[in-house]
Order: C-alpha cells, then sequence, then structure tokens
C-alpha cells in the first residue's frame, strides 16, 4: 500500500528528541505480557503512578483504553489478533516518537506477536517485561471469570485454556508475580528502568 | 465487538486532568481540512513550531506518519477512507487523553468523515482548520504532481478531480490560503486558538 501513498512530506515538524528535551526524558516502550490475570495492568498502572511522581511522563496502553476504540472493529481470531497487536505497536510508536514512555499491557501471548511489535518499535525502545504468573495463580484469581468461562467453553481461544501461552525467551524484566509484595516489585523494576529513561542533553549537543 | 471484550478494568491510571496539570494546557485536536496541496501540513507544522516556543505540547498527525504505520494496511477506497479516518480520530483521542494538544492535517473531504472524527473526539474538543485554497491554485501548485497524474486518469478518486470535497458548513476558523502571508495566517490563529489552550487549576479544585 506504501506505494500508493500520496501524502506531502514535510520535515519541519518537531521530532522526538525535540520531544525529549521538553520532558527532559528518553522515551520508551515497557511491553509487558502474561497471562490473563496475571498482574500486568495493575503492575503497569503503579509503575505509572511512581513514575509520575519521579516526574516521568507515561501513556498506558491496555485492552481498557484499546479495545473500546482503536481496536473495537477487531475480533478475537488469530487473524485479528494479529493486527491487534501490530496497531497497538504502531500507537506506540508515534507516542513514543512524542517523547513519551510507553507502558503496553496485553497478553501477547506469542513469540510471533512480541516479536512483530519489537520489529515495528524497534529493538532498543522495547523493554520487555514478563509477568510470570503461574496458570493455577491466574486461574484462582480470576477476578472476572473468564476461566472458568474458558474451562466450560463458553470463551474460546483463552490463552492458557485453548491457545497458547508462549513465554518470552530474553525478557528485559521477569517479574514473579505469584505472591506479590507489589511495593517492593515496582522498586525493582524501577532500578532497572530508571536508566533507560535518563536524558542526557550532553548527546544533544 | 465491544461485547466480546475481555480485558480488565482499571481505573488509577492517570487520567486527562492529570496530564493536562503536568503539561499545564488543555488538550485539544486541531483538525485541518481542505484540498491536497492546500498547504493543511504547512500550516499544521508552523503552528508547531510557534505553540512549542510558547511551552505547548504538541503531536502532529499526518499522511507522513499515519500511511507509512497505523494504516499502512488501508487503501483509497471509499471504505479504507472512512477507516483511515476513524483510527486518526481514535488516535487522537488516545494522545487528548494524555492532555497532548492534536494537529491533524488529513484531507478528510465529507461531513460524514468529519462528523465521524468530531463523534469520536467530542464536539468541545474538535477545532476544526477549513484551510480554503480554491482547486485552481492546489492544483496550479501540485508539487508531487499528484493533480496532473488525477487529470490523466492515473490516480482514480482524487479529492476535487474525481472525487468531491465538502466544505465544512461551521468550521472553527476559515483560512484563506490562496496568496498566503503565512505569519500572519498564523498569528490569526492562535488568536483564536490560544483560549482554547489555557489550563485553569482552579478548575481541578
Amino acid at each position: 500500500m506504501i506505494e500508493n501513498n500520496i501524502h506531502t512530506v514535510f520535515d519541519k515538524i518537531k521530532g522526538r528528541q525535540d520531544k525529549e528535551v521538553f520532558l527532559k526524558q528518553k522515551a520508551k516502550v515497557i511491553w509487558f505480557t502474561g497471562l490473563s490475570a496475571s498482574g500486568k495492568t495493575t503492575l503497569a498502572g503503579m509503575l505509572e503512578k511512581r513514575l509520575f511522581e519521579l516526574n516521568y511522563f507515561c501513556q498506558i496502553l491496555d485492552g481498557d483504553n484499546v479495545r473500546s476504540g482503536i481496536n473495537k472493529n477487531l475480533n478475537f481470531t488469530n487473524k485479528d489478533r494479529l493486527e491487534n497487536i501490530r496497531r497497538i505497536a504502531e500507537v506506540s510508536k508515534l507516542f513514543m516518537n512524542c517523547g513519551i514512555i510507553l507502558l503496553c499491557a496485553f497478553i501477547s501471548p506469542t513469540n510471533e506477536m512480541r516479536q512483530m511489535a519489537k520489529e515495528i518499535i524497534g529493538e532498543d525502545d522495547f523493554l520487555e517485561v514478563f509477568v510470570d504468573t503461574p496458570l493455577e495463580v491466574c486461574e484462582q484469581r480470576d477476578p472476572k471469570g473468564l476461566y472458568k468461562k474458558a474451562r466450560g467453553g463458553e470463551i474460546k481461544n483463552f490463552t492458557g485454556i485453548s491457545a497458547p501461552f508462549e513465554p518470552p525467551e530474553n525478557p528485559f524484566i521477569v517479574v514473579n508475580n505469584t505472591n506479590p509484595n507489589l511495593e517492593e516489585t515496582i522498586k525493582q523494576m524501577l532500578i532497572k528502568i530508571l536508566p533507560e529513561l535518563k536524558f542526557d542533553p550532553l548527546t544533544t549537543l
């Protein structure tokens, strides 16, 4: 489709570095992967809160604001799940090019999906966080009764029950989130993440 | 598709007002509509530059960063053009909910398209700028030879030639961009736009 592209090119618009200087931070995409009910959105929300207190400017993308908007015309077939992740990665890239730190919380169960996201976003900017909560624990939590419905066959293609979850091979962070001390977990995440967000104005000279 | 939505709800994430406080601005979507080569992206780029100098934090969306990413799997059929605008409006809404001022530069030739964008974004937040450059002037400019190709039949469904442009009925700003004094045009736009972007912390109390 690119060859049909009839847009004008305008290279004077403010670029990523201008935005990073404005916000005094480096933009990254922190990508949470894990089973349903593993704690991805909870951790992303807490991390955002702490980063915000430290004067970092973030945006969370999760099912809540994505499936109800940009991706509302997608379903849960394999094809649509891949398109779901593709659009999320492209939206993340737009935000990142605006200097913003993204916290993306999506099951994103396969290596193929996460690899695609990483390629769109760029390897250096893609920080993968594996929320490693065992299936039994997630199924016991089951805050919305989804595992129960999946076991009963009411939900098809449910990750962990009737669709595979492939653990990431080399994540930036692994969070053991079975019996979490959330404050301590967030602290350990910040120790790894904060150096990645540190903006050095000397690099702009 | 909404009813298939199996995401978790998390209401503790930072909302629009937190972000507007952080950036000390009100988020709006400034939507430029007009013919190809009417000057939409040029004006959006100049406006962003001036707003940035005044310490406003903006993001431009135009064909350049949208058609090459989130919308690269769309074509120029009527159905895809509508989906193009729908996704752009949804992305704009995500940015706006992050406190950011959007400058969207898209031909968006029909009332139907702009009405859909306005409904997604919300009427109060949608500031429509009609870049009113006559077809003859745009065709004379023709920086990329697109009008010539459209006249020759090489490009189908080209707005103004083989597809309609419906002027907006009640735009927030009309820019007469035939023989523009660009500096003066931007100044007049800022006079109208700046009051809309002014953040009043008293409203958060």
